[in-house]
Formats: C-alpha cells, structure tokens, sequence
C-alpha cells in the first residue's frame, strides 16, 4: 500500500523513529523517507525546526504540510488512514487496554531506556532531555534507571507468563514499544532480557521472527 | 447520558482522578463512582490491587469486570462509547494533532508538575514515581522541575498567541490536560501562570469558565 503523498522525517538511529517503521511494516505502508543525521545535529538546526518545532525525530509531513510530532500521534493517524491490520485495537475494550498496555511499556520501559542513555552520554551533556530545552545531566537518574529497567524486564516476565502478547492474544503497538525498549537497553546499556525470564525470551523469539522487526 | 454499568475508582484529591472527572463533565456521562482513600493507602491495599495491580488511581471497570487504568486509556474508551461531543478529535488528522497536543501537554506540563511534587513531599518519601515498585525521591529533579514549568508556561504562551485553544480552534482533551496541570501547579508549588501572559490568561479565563472545569 503506498501512500507517496506523506513524508516521514527520520533517522536510522533513533528508537522513537524505529517504533514508526516497524508500524509500517507491519501495516504495509509505503511513503517517502526523508532522513535527518543526528551526528551532525540536523534536527536542530533551522531548516528542521520549520518542520518540527520540537527538533525532535520523527515527524510525519502530510499531503497539506500539516506536520505530526510525537510517535503514537503519528501510529494513530497512520491506523485511521489505513485501517487493515489494526495494531491499535479493534472494539472499544480492545483499544483501550491496548493504549494501556502501550503507555505501561512506555512509562516504564522505553521512556525510562531513553532517559538512562540521555543522562549517562557524555555526547549528551546539557541535552538531557530531548526537546527544545536545554538541562543539565542527573547522574542519580541514570543510578534509578538500572533498577527501573530491572523492575521492568520482572513486571514484563509475569505479564508475559498471562498472555502470548503484551496487550492480550494479539499482537499490538504494546509489542513493538515493548521490544523497541528491551533491543535499545541491550545495545547502549547492556542489559538484555535475564537468561532466566523465559516467558519474555519466548515472546521475544516470536516477535523477533517478524519481517518488520528488520524495518 | 448514564453509564451505570461502568465503575470508576478515583480520588477528589487526585490531579489524575480530575483529568477523567472534567471529561465525563465535558460529554455529560454519568456513571458510578468509587472514591479510593489516598490518605488512608488504600490503593495500595490488597483489595484494590486486585483492581488495579498498579495500585493507582484512577481505574475505570466495565461491565465485564475488565480494567483500564491510565488517563488516556480510560479517555479513549469513554469517547469511542459516547463519541458525542468529540474531545479527541474528529478526522484522522485532527485525531492525531489532538494526540500529539495532548502528550506534549501532559509530557512538558502534566508530568512535570506531578514529578516535582513527588520529589518533593516529605510524605513521599521512598515513594517518587507513583505505582508498585519504590523509588527515592532525587533532590535534583525538584530544582529540574522548577526550570521545566516555566519553560512549560512560555511555551504554553507561544502556542495560544497561534490558536484558541491548545490543539487549535476547538476545545479538546488537551486544554483538559494543560488546565488540571497548571491548577495543581498553582496549588502544590505556588507556580501560577506568569501575570505577563496575557493569552494563557485569556484561554485559562474560557476554560475555567466551562461549568466541567469544577469537576
């Protein structure tokens, strides 16, 4: 399916951007790519921040320049437009745990990744926060952060020992912000999923095995 | 419009509480409510665990006894039963511009406010990030919080000097989002508006003028 009249500004090595491109996988959404090099500090610069104000990645251009900040501002507009293969739910109930689920993988898993990563780079001094604004590193975040993401990988254990996937039987948006989370603390913190939390490394496989995990 | 088949554990004091409180106002929806003693832990009792295992308010039950917890969640179901007087937006379009207001309302404002409070409060001791797991309090965070509300309220500022309200020309979730944010900002810190903010002080007088803003 493509839809050529929308542009996704976004960058290879962002988690957030990351989340978006696993929802078009599995949605089978084609657009333009747009690319924005964090190296070199695009997203801040002046020509960037015409299109996003936040200087942050991604954002989602529509046909009429209306410009989509913020991941499930973008994962929403991207399942009204495309309805097939619903990653938000079905009825009522559905999509409502489903954005509880997803908020629960955030605030307690992604969220807290990212924010650990931000207060610990030394490439990040004064960029605590992603955003317009600029603070100072806590290295006390970076200390609660480990425990949190500990705290996370055992809630994720149980809640994975109840249902085959985060928000319930079916795959979901919760999954991808899930394992988004658990693959960006494996790589820039090096703490993977414990060997011994089985029910996770059994949903991991299965969602790993996905084409989309590649996006 | 009565929805007595829902349940909704809650708190009068609770900011939290108040976000689902003043939209159920907004769409006229009456339902049960069960008030949830936070002065006496009783979320974190046993008995309300079993409701919500995060052990927070508020917890909206169906019919069928299933849970929604988190503020958008809860908001979305509402709005999907009862989609008269739309408060998160109609089109795919406005629906993902309400999204995104709203996240960066509660992410730079809401949040903020409840996170400087926590770190904060002698009564909280141990307890910083609301939910099952125990956290201490971070001193910086506080001194953080400070500086985030004002950037918060001349961003806030910037934005109504464009539109109306916070997601444009429509009253919406995330003017609900902004308002309980600032109100508790006011109250738990004595951090008003700025008196130099003019259009903030005009959206906030249309906004406290809604008779659902007393809920």
């Amino acid at each position: 399916m493509s839809s050529t009249m929308l542009k996704l500004y976004e960058s290879s090595g962002s988690p957030n951007s990351r989340r978006v491109r696993f929802f078009l996988a599995e949605k089978g959404i084609c657009l333009s790519r747009v690319p924005v090099d964090l190296g070199a500090k695009e997203q801040v610069s002046e020509a960037y921040a015409r299109i996003n104000p936040r200087r942050v990645v991604p954002t989602l251009v529509l046909a009429d320049g209306t410009a989509i900040g913020e991941v499930p501002a973008i994962q929403l507009y991207l399942e009204e437009t495309h309805p097939n293969s619903p990653l938000l739910g079905s009825s009522a109930r559905e999509k409502a745990l489903v954005a509880m689920w997803d908020r629960q993988m955030e605030q307690e898993g992604f969220a807290v990744v990212m924010e650990t990563v931000r207060n610990a780079a030394a490439g990040l001094k004064g960029r605590a926060i992603a955003g317009p604004h600029a603070y100072e590193q806590i290295p006390a975040l970076v200390e609660r952060g480990h425990q949190r993401i500990a705290d996370f990988h055992a809630d994720l254990e149980a809640r994975l020992g109840e249902t085959a996937f985060v928000a319930g039987e079916r795959f979901s948006v919760a999954d991808i912000t899930a394992i988004v989370a658990i693959d960006f603390a494996t790589k820039a913190l090096n703490l993977p999923i414990p060997k011994s939390n089985a029910e996770t490394r059994r949903w991991c496989d299965s969602v790993a095995s996905r084409p989309s995990f590649a996006a």
